[in-house]
């Protein structure tokens, strides 16, 4: 019952402060991410002119950068922001959406990744991996280790690389910040149906790690909130009736508004992975 | 009940014509200001490019105008568009988001309101409030004026400024024209809790503003539309089955396209403030 | 009963290979198109910077371009990822959104149609009247002809201009291929009262032109999908609780996600309309 008491800590600072979470992010998913901030507490700004962002981080109590929509503008944008949120001590959360599948995608990360210290990298497994391979190939290593054991060594090896949380999302989620490492098992598969639930889950990740304990707690929070809520949105569809995605989506931003820590001790299913 | 009367000439109106309504605005929420001048009727446009802006201003019947995700780039499109609307004689309206957390948005908003004649301005308190500082710390007075009385001070104050209709919004709305000023007790709190639902007003006046009244009428009718909506979403939540806040912005878009003068009448709560 | 059969190997195609679907297109809807595609089974991606929209079109199915929110520089990724599309062969899908409002996207269309073999263009009778008299008037004719027989030769006519399918939507779509015109009997006036039908329309066009049959098909269940799925969210409304617009929507979505070749089999009307 450990965790169920720091999150319940986190959901009440949460509640006391509302804390201001500073998106630079896609036009595709940047209002789903507003809207999942708003229901679960927090005060979301979005804000990417390069000649405004660092003032934006200055009043803000996290960073989310997610590089989906990306250009060369945003991505000094990005940059200065991320740069300025560490001089601020503020925590950064990364989404990189799509990496591997551009170059300007991976050169952009691997840039990110050298002049930024981040609190939290969220990705799908894809993106993680191209995260481990990207830098692996710089070390002229051709072969992706780590994925034997479903991720966990990836996921411990890549926050120990980069002193960071890694929370690589799927149908179990993996998180670790390089000393331990856990699996969630919530979730439903109709989260994956609706665009944008990995930049929500960033999202919410974000306005965790606002609430004053280690990146760790975040990502376990964030990630357990996104999952319960998915469960109890589709646990209320009437099929009969016609229900499907829409509603479904309608039903997570419920959930999102109405979460309290009861729906966690109820539902969530956290487990520590011991490395073997 | 000759506010009732003048709306329902001005919803006819609306129905009559579908006006075309023009924004610059950001993409967090330009698809909820679009869906919201639809669903009430109007006919919404989105266009941004320097090169385009005064030809769809000029097949437009309003302008709004909205400083979130701001550039220089937008800057320039928006005054243009601005300046284009004052030769037409079309209304525009100014949703000044998050001025006072950066340089480039005040300065911006400096500028407009330089090169622009606006017919309304909507923002928030802080938003409103950082209007009236920001020029009277250019004519060196430091203290703030004009809140004393709840805001009808600085709402008359910053009309007669700027010839033209203020529109703050909050628990209590409060619209001024710089000789009759008004207060709106509709809304309800959960509107707080929705992303856009400042631009959606400022997208609504617009919409009103186009029905040929003075700008007044426009923002009046446009901020009981939103308060009113409000309350009817909220009214038909099924709380005990999980209905939060993503059944309610569903509701609250089902309550603009139903929204009659008889929803004015059963609900609209709009009181005259006579200085003291 | 053979276009059932073809749609329903369309549909199982989709299923079997969840065809990526690149967009450039405009803020105000890339939220409705992804999550339009996602429902119906396929996996949409948007990426509009010039120097990665290449490689986006390389591992896509098809590409949808959409001038809303069109700019000098989108114009130039617009252009680069169509030729791209034409080397690999994949299907290339156009929304003249607009066109005809402003010179700017008059001359981007007349530069795309010279540049980039188009599969589908769709648009609504004005836009694509304007696509017909643009090119009419740089012929120096002044007429608009074609829209005598209710623009069946309009689109036969631009068909074979063009060497595209041509899709018309409106109360009653109009698809030709310049060899067989046909008309859809299928929608409801509420879907356009809901912004992006539209480019939720070039959207699902675009996933089932990566069905691999000719795109006349494609723009036929395309929308043929749009239009029943109208019809079902509609007659699920509860018009005596205050359902509206807001609830359309999501049932709409419902009805993506629940799309099979029986709600075709019941509810499809596509007649052939034979030259006279």
């Amino acid at each position: 019952m450990i965790l169920a008491e720091t999150f319940e800590e986190m959901l009440k600072e949460i509640e006391r402060s509302a804390p201001l979470i500073h998106h630079i992010t896609n036009y595709v998913t940047a209002n789903d991410s507003a809207n999942t901030v708003l229901a679960l507490g927090g005060s979301p700004v979005m804000a990417e002119d390069e000649s405004e962002v660092e003032e934006m981080v200055s009043i803000a109590s996290a960073l989310v950068l997610n590089i989906g929509i990306l250009s060369q503008q945003k991505a000094n944008a990005l940059l200065k922001a991320g740069r300025k949120a560490n001089i601020l001590g503020i925590p950064v959360i990364l989404d990189p959406v799509g990496l591997g599948t551009t170059q300007l995608r991976r050169s952009f990360v691997n840039r990110l990744l050298n002049e930024v210290d981040l609190s939290v990298i969220r990705g799908n497994m894809s993106e993680i991996l191209h995260l481990y391979g990207g830098a692996a190939v710089t070390r002229g290593v051709d072969s992706i280790e780590g994925t034997e054991n479903g991720g966990e060594d990836l996921a411990r090896n890549l926050a120990k690389r980069y002193q960071c949380t890694i929370a690589i999302t799927g149908e179990v989620d993996i998180i670790s910040d390089g000393d331990r490492t856990y699996h969630i098992h919530n979730g439903h598969p109709l989260l994956s149906k609706v665009t944008g639930t990995g930049c929500m889950s960033a999202s919410i990740i974000g306005l965790c790690c606002a609430a004053g304990k280690p990146s760790l707690y975040g990502a376990l929070l964030g990630l357990s909130i996104m999952g319960i809520a998915g469960e109890i949105a589709e646990a209320r569809l009437d099929r009969p009736k016609g229900d499907g995605l829409g509603t479904f989506k309608v039903h997570l931003f419920d959930a999102f508004s109405l979460f309290t820590v009861q729906d966690y001790k109820e539902r969530g299913k956290i487990h520590e992975i011991h490395e073997s």
